[in-house]
């Protein structure tokens, strides 16, 4: 697996690089950006995987939220693949809430060549990473925003082994009741709602539960898509019915921007911090 | 003067807010984000004025420099107006380095009707900020980047009054002597080189000096533009043969780039903060 370096910018005494690469999943050329903190000079580090929301790319987290600083004092690596499969080639759709943006593994034409975000980010993502970068693979965390938070959530519940850590900003918390979820799941997935329910948080904390560290949620109550998307509630019940360990912390006078974000990631990094570095 | 709210997001217990007005000055409407620290809510507060670059507008300071943070801790403001008239009805140039996005108080034609900038930032601007929001006028700061460094030295060191303290990132420090600053000069101001020496903060440090508190700069030395467009060497020979109290921070490794901006803002702030809290 070959890597071409985008930019590298010297940041917070670190390293902020963007990478392209070949996708053997996807079968397009995906970037991906690796924030390597000064203690990963002298030897391998923890990596928190981060998953941007609807319409980003790998540039909005990097640019936006300033988690450099945190990463570099508490000696982590973050790692920042693009939400999609992008490119002319690949199918996409007008709307800002479906195609080239927003990801699972589809399994309807014509999404289902290209369309494999979740088996990147299991499989051939984290291989990548370990294998070009001084991370330590046995110590991956998972975290993401909005759609991304979706996945940090999905992905990290359905992997213990592979991240160790979950927490997340805004999460779409139960795809199956909500106007973005039933639109792409249906879209990606088609209408066999029995086929949703590994790719819906609150349904995965009731079927398989989760017995690592505490799941930390950040949710602003000034989000605009409080009530009619994410529904951090149905995961909160869900995770007390079943016993997981989920902290939600509601936020007075935030939305869902990156000004949310950047207020709150270093809390999250610690919060990975806590058990990565254990 | 009224203003009218765009956007606004909590953001570290603070409030970054962008505002639009009718600039009198300008001839056309202008934004300016304001980020509040919770402090301005009990008492008027300092504060700091941002320039951006070439190509930039009030967006770019307040979604990547991530200086919220600082500013919340130290309570100060930050305001961030754009760089240049901006609209369909203003004149334009095809390149990214002259027109829009550009500006100083321009003599020639066609830009002398809106391209006021100078006055904007020395008049309109903190007077229509004083009079909407919870500042102090008695303690106001100018910093800024590359050509809104060269804004911020320039007009700084030309109103000692009204700002009373400067610092800068990667600022262009001789424009009479550079290629970005012969243009703009040459197509804003004419040909002839003594109109120029105003906005020449080396010529500036020379003919007037400074007796106000320590001007603060940050230069990468893996900066693109260092050797043909910033030239921080001749400000430092003109401030040192002026003594004028001027600390130039060469920063190895760093580019022209916000995650140079950054890593260094916090301690920018700082240094304001030190004489205007003072």
């Amino acid at each position: 697996m070959s890597l071409e370096l985008v930019s590298a910018s010297r940041c917070f005494d670190g390293t902020q690089g963007v990478y392209s690469h070949r996708s053997e999943t996807l079968k397009c050329d995906m970037r991906v950006g690796v924030y390597l903190p000064p203690a990963a000079v002298s030897q391998p580090v923890p990596a928190v995987f981060w998953l941007s929301g609807l319409t980003c790319t790998e540039q909005n987290f990097i640019t936006k939220a300033g988690a450099q600083r945190a990463a570099s004092a508490l000696g982590i690596a973050i790692i920042t693949p693009d939400t999609s499969p992008r490119g002319a080639e690949i199918p996409n759709d007008d709307a800002y809430d479906f195609g080239q943006g927003a990801g699972v593994d589809a399994t309807q034409e014509p999404w289902s060549r290209n369309f494999r975000m979740y088996s990147y980010v299991v499989g051939e993502l984290p291989e990548l990473v370990a294998s070009h970068f001084a991370v330590d693979p046995t110590r991956f965390g998972i975290s993401g925003h909005s759609m991304g938070g979706h996945g940090a959530l999905t992905i990290g519940l359905r992997n213990p082994t592979l991240f160790r850590t979950i927490s997340a900003f805004s999460p779409i918390c139960a795809p199956s009741q909500c106007p973005w979820g039933e639109k792409a799941l249906t879209g990606y997935l088609g209408g066999d709602r029995s086929q949703w329910a590994k790719y819906d948080a609150m349904q995965l904390i009731a079927e398989i539960g989760w017995s690592g560290s505490e799941i930390l949620v950040d949710q602003g109550e000034a989000d605009e898509f409080l009530e009619t998307q994410l529904k951090p509630d149905l995961l909160v019940e869900a995770a007390a019915r079943g016993d997981v360990p989920l902290r939600l912390r509601r936020r007075t006078g935030y939305d869902h921007s990156y000004f949310f974000i950047s207020t709150f990631i270093a809390s999250h990094l610690e919060h990975h911090a806590r058990y990565l570095l254990a």
